[in-house]
């Protein structure tokens, strides 16, 4: 396995952690522990931590930086730990970026400014003169849904020749877009190209790609281990019944709000059902769900346990 | 003019305060007073900092509590100073607006947290929570062309019935949304309907709205005074008139980049021409104009001023 | 009145007129005739059938010839009649303009092919090439809600030095790119720029526009054609008043389905209730409203004919 | 291979074959001839006309007809023939599916309509009407890039209880809504899940798709072929080479022109170049690649001509 101190490339499955919660603005550290390791035990290739799933920009920046120091001090350099300093300001994204390194993380992850859409020719300007202020390698983030902007092609191409720039996690859902990165980066065994959509990690290494960071390996760390090992020994058989068990959770766990926050709602509650965090609760400008759903997801969490494991 | 001590509605034209810098993260004191005094001697209604033209989302948060107070304390009471607590974090938001508070700000703006898409139940339960935990009245900001998230009709209602909630600015640049805004608050005389898109500030105050928040004021605070003030007597000549002054900015001021930048990059740099701000820097992820565009600039400039003045 | 043999601009009210139908495919002479009586005795200024409302996308080919030729005979002159042929086909819009123009039509009206989406330089050596293969005046319409392009300004500037393009419809509701529209044709006597967007006609007219053509005036012309007059008069309080009465159209008559075809069938509905037509039969893929929602019209009819006339 | 005579289930490779023209409205019999024995000698599955890439909204009716009489002619039961039907007017749609049914075409193929969008329930009465008013197998083609409007999940799944439904080309690029079509028809040998994107086939055949409708097997019908057969063995290593291949053609023919027609002009210029075709006329609103076009074509066709063959 990578350690933290010798890492130049990612590979495999990185979930996206969630941020477990006591209250607003309250972080929950024993929960915190528990579900480090229990992503470790499941087998997962690194940490992704502040992303989408973590709930980074709901966050308080007290609390952003406390998560930081907990989890790559309770992590202790097993696996790699990335952390996610998109930012609409420079600045807080620089502070944060610098004091990961100072932690001991592996690597920062950008997504562009989700405030002012930028043009394509400021955005590479920005990236080059935010990894021209910190020391850490850097992953990009393409995250449309969220930041509007994609980080186009000719983009990622141009930003890719600076070698502190180590990869890209695609997570707008666009497989050609991700096709034409696979075709961007073929010759590049110090790039990495992973996969933030989990119903389409499966197609993405078998063409490819280099790894995943799906948000509901926080639940089911090996599931998605495991797809990705069938997947890099190309047991289609495997993968095939290993995909339906991904679709599953789309029409199940992710599917019972009515929002958009459904995906998150649905983890943490899953999680809570686990017994892998103590409370479910969602920063604003979400909420838990509500008893009715809670019993929906409770009796997902039973079938679908009772079917893996 | 209303005092910040007494007011209750807000009317007339609130400038987006551009906020001067010197460099990334220093604020420019000497030009803050500067832009300040120009446009209350251009007889505006109140001042609105820390939006969109503010670059708020860019700033540290460091920054954004110092322009606040020194913004208070150079207004002093003058006019009405209105402070935005947009942010993608609730309790930032809340500190925020009990800092802005403790400096008598006079009321706090939010626009719906801009990187996750609430539902609209979610934003009403959102906003509701939010304004329980300040003290300061709250104006709604719709600007879903940066937050994606509209304020629907319905909402704006429901979150209207909680009195400390004390208007909407619609920066969405929809004349039918704000055409039912009216329609919806045709008999309150305690919640102001303002329009966020200059261009669409003459017809909206002939047509029954409360006044404006025109970044253009920046430059010209008193063709906007005269806009507002001539379609408040329904005087239609001269509001065509002053009407096709706003329009030109469009074609030319706001017309020389390629981006979606090209509005606040022009209003700075007209600014500078004009000696109001020493520095026309911009925070990132855009930056100033560069030469070429400035001689552009400084020529559209220096016809509008041998124009207007 | 301007007659349809001396017209060269088009000024005023401009009905696009429902197709009353008396089943699929089958068009209903008698209520054509009296719907066109009902228009004229309004006081429009023009007839525009095969638009959106007019439903021509929906209608079969034989069934558009026959509805030219009938309107144009009913008509008879007494107001210009403008017919759309816009198209995915060429041909078949160039086929049908040279037939409007044999049964003496005053103009066509065109959006563009709305299948593929042109780029501007291909829409403008379409639009061209279109024009040169016809012989009676065009208008443009700009309907992206429905054709996903826009015509931009630049191209609307470029195609207008033909003086066979003597106007443009627009339909996207956006106000500022209506105001560039009248900036660009302030000068020009020849081109007509009217307002497709009911609830934006007040202001059009106020800010210099020529007329507008809202599907709405097939229930109550008369409403629209006093709102022109009042505006072109600058008569501002009984501008705001009749606005009033045009949003309320907006939240009860056309606010009854939960589908973008609201607006159809409540005008085809509004009509059958007041006589108008026999049959509120509405085209595929639409139908009529159901007796629920037929129920909720009528007793909105009632009110506002009781508040009307 | 199947005969149209016994086909119930449409797999494999089915171009969507260009519609060869001499000028605006005239087909090139000669021409079509040529492609159609093009494409049987490269071992395609099926041929489906009057689709997006055979510029079906674009052509007049008398052109359509002629196309579907001549083509099931010149096929003659070699392999199915698949016919698009998709118009704005039910009436147009149902008279060319009767048609191309008494020419003995396998199925028709139906997008929805594609000017006003309609609401889903409105779109599941459509098609249902539709159906019962042909006697010809029939395709849902999910289009929403140019037809505003998807087919969803649960609309594919209440139509495909109409068992003369047989199934879904998707052309979404959306591979997040084909894997969900994908489990919704697991179970059913009857109906086939088709891929409209080529970028994407390799994925959707090695998942459990059916086969895919790829502009791109006009020029390539045995690389596209051979692709679908590996992917059908699993054999991973030949899928990735073809993969390669596949995605050149998206960096290079279909991507010389500046809009979103470059793909129909690279694709016709690319068969006039191969001699397919005697002139690679586009319909309107485009228009044939110029000179400067051309030869980057050439040069394309040339290299990869080279490589493939």
């Amino acid at each position: 396995m990578n350690k933290s101190s010798d890492i130049d490339t990612i590979r495999g499955i990185v979930p996206p952690m969630v941020t477990p919660l006591l209250a607003e603005d309250k972080l929950d550290l024993k929960s915190l522990e528990k579900i480090i390791g229990h992503l470790i035990r499941g087998g997962v290739h690194g940490i992704f931590i502040l992303g989408s799933t973590g709930e980074a920009p709901s966050l308080s920046y007290k609390l952003r930086y406390q998560l930081v120091e907990e989890t790559c001090r309770l992590v202790g350099g097993r696996v790699p730990v990335l952390v996610g300093i998109t930012d609409t300001s420079f600045v807080e994204s620089v502070n944060l970026a610098n004091f990961a390194k100072t932690k001991n993380a592996t690597a920062v992850v950008l997504a562009p400014p989700y405030y002012f859409p930028a043009g394509q020719p400021e955005l590479v300007e920005y990236v080059g003169h935010l990894v021209s202020e910190i020391s850490i390698p850097l992953f990009l983030y393409n995250m449309p849904g969220f930041t509007k902007v994609y980080y186009e092609i000719e983009t990622v191409q141009a930003l890719s020749e600076n070698r502190r720039i180590i990869g890209i996690k695609d997570s707008s859902g666009n497989m050609i877009y991700y096709h034409r990165l696979l075709q961007l980066f073929k010759g590049r065994k110090d790039f990495s190209v992973l996969m933030g959509t989990e119903a389409l990690l499966a197609e993405s290494i078998l063409l490819g790609g280099h790894g995943g960071v799906p948000g509901g390996a926080n639940l089911f760390p090996k599931l998605f281990v495991d797809l990705y090992d069938a997947a890099q020994r190309k047991d289609l058989n495997e993968v095939r019944k290993l995909q339906d068990k991904v679709m599953k959770l789309s029409s199940t766990i992710y599917n019972v709000g009515k929002f958009g926050s459904s995906f998150l709602k649905g983890i943490k509650c899953g999680l809570a059902y686990r017994g892998l965090i103590r409370n479910d609760f969602v920063a604003e400008p979400f909420h838990a769900f509500r008893e009715r759903e809670k019993r929906i997801i409770s009796n997902y969490m039973k079938n679908i346990l009772a079917d893996y494991e």
